[in-house]
């Protein structure tokens, strides 16, 4: 079978099957696992905290065209998403490590352009950029690591959603697929709506205090949406046994967003890469949790008891069921793809 | 300026700079920072013992060539190139980390291939897969990052070589670039020859529980060996302020290569990829650490006083001074190159 046919999620699932049943599960520091292969990032206990670590890689022409962004653009983007992975765990991170693998003849002003752009993000976060390595290689593959904690000795992960929770995000959904789809030709004509858009894509925040709030207050299940929203929700589901129903007319999409993109719902449903956190908890702690923010947190749906057929179901405004192929970012399948919704 | 002009050192050096200048240096957890950027993990004090972090890369047709590797063989030194580096700070590994960029047309078999040996490496060392990512990519890149610790409050580093002590590595040099000649079209045609030229090539043993080991017995430099004898002779002595001076004579080759390379020093001189410990201490020190190893400790020179022209003096068994071109390897400038003496 090809890579392509099992796809990212099976071959992560083939991964992690391996490490289960011929790894020794217990390290010579004797320190105890938390979590493996399959929530955001790793964790184990580490002495007075738990000790967090994730690693993303972003591959040219594949993640990003260098036609269509900086490199200002990409140093911040390669270390927020590797950032917005330490907040859905309600981490605090501290370490990264940058692997950058470089054709030889690429302009070294570029690469210093692009350390300084993700020094000054991580600075904003008291990140260090600790270690790495350079490569040359045909193309440019952007490999950074980030290391983290949770001060508590809870984390945020994608098991614990209980039938009856409200699910919530931050922020808004689909803004960086609105901005995928300018960066490839969609012509926006206001100036101000452009930088909005260039930017949700390109030098998205990540959701990094929001994630500690989030923890604070009570909240363990979360994931931040880099697949998409349905596809990350789907992600909960299937690690809480759990299914969800969600009302597309509730979902929060930027007006710059709804001006310019007759599609904006489903921008919002499978549109990746928006880095807001998909939380679920009660009401109660979702009313503490929007005190204590200042960025919009909404309501879009509720978990409800497993179904089997389908882990998450959309509705619209009238309670009608809508349908929809699986959609999402699943590397190997489709690159960037959003679903379509198909007649009811 | 173009990154092939800068090299691999020039631009981890102009990394480190903008770090240096630009980045707060306190992490938001208060750690210390023990080593940055430039040795062969970067280090932090924890709580009662020092972090390690490392990470590589390997690409495809850079690094490796899939017609003359097997994806076993593939998994194995992606992990072990890793456990070097910690092997280097005398350090224990625990946790590894794969990113994999992988052709969606690859066979899945070949990967499961690939993870299998790597976790039966990874056992040996009792070092646990936690966590990773996969992404397509047109060629194949594996980026590993592997986090360890210190026991005690000590660590090897490439400072700290003092003029008068002695220079020792373990092992045999030189082996593993003989295996990348053969792979290259060197023939071979003893069996056993041919076998243990591609192991020493493709599946290196890091020398793990010896750094332990130079550290419990006092050594403090060492570096492991990776770009060449030469080349990482140059970075302890840069990194200690000293010069060096070995006798070409002495260094350790292993019977085979000696036996089917004529160029046998050469290779010793500037192969890279051997992944032996390279280490400096006194006489004293030197003995204790060859009375508690299994493996071949030799004697290959001693630490000098700075001087500025040359770091490195490699002189034969009269004492005449070889001339020799800078080689090693240095990804961008030059793949996997050998150096050449000129005529003295």
């Amino acid at each position: 079978m090809k890579v392509s046919q099992l796809g990212e999620f099976g071959l992560i699932k083939a991964i992690k099957d391996i490490v289960e049943q011929s790894q020794h599960m217990a390290s010579s520091s004797g320190q105890k696992i938390l979590l493996g292969i399959g929530d955001d990032a790793a964790a184990w206990q580490s002495n007075q905290h738990i000790a967090l670590v994730t690693t993303d890689t972003l591959v040219q022409d594949v993640h990003f065209d260098l036609k269509a962004v900086t490199w200002e653009e990409l140093g911040w983007k390669a270390l927020a998403v590797n950032l917005s992975d330490i907040a859905a765990m309600g981490g605090i991170p501290t370490y990264a490590l940058l692997s950058l693998a470089l054709p030889p003849q690429l302009d070294v002003d570029d690469i210093i352009r692009f350390v300084r752009s993700m020094i000054y993000l991580a600075n904003q976060f008291d990140v260090i950029l600790i270690g790495g390595n350079t490569v040359a290689a045909p193309q440019v593959v952007i490999n950074m690591t980030l290391i983290g904690y949770c001060k508590t000795n809870a984390m945020l992960r994608r098991t614990g959603a209980l039938p009856g929770e409200q699910i919530s995000v931050t922020g808004y959904l689909g803004s960086s697929a609105a901005g995928l789809a300018m960066l490839k030709g969609k012509f926006i004509r206001d100036r101000e709506a452009s930088n909005f858009l260039r930017q949700a894509h390109l030098k998205p925040t990540p959701r990094i205090r929001e994630g500690q709030i989030l923890l604070q207050q009570g909240v363990r299940t979360a994931i931040d949406i880099s697949d998409g929203l349905l596809a990350d929700l789907e992600h909960i589901c299937e690690a809480s046994g759990v299914s969800a129903k969600i009302r597309v007319d509730q979902l929060p999409v930027h007006p710059v967003v709804k001006t310019n993109f007759p599609d904006f719902q489903q921008l919002a449903l499978f549109g990746g890469e928006d880095y807001e956190l998909l939380f679920t908890a009660d009401q109660e702690t979702i009313s503490r949790v929007r005190q204590s923010l200042a960025c919009p947190i909404t309501v879009i749906g509720e978990v409800t008891r497993e179904i089997s057929a389908q882990r998450v179901m959309v509705i619209d405004d009238r309670g009608n069921i809508l349908r929809y192929e699986k959609g999402g970012w699943n590397h190997f399948r489709n690159a960037a793809t959003t679903g379509k919704f198909t007649q009811p």
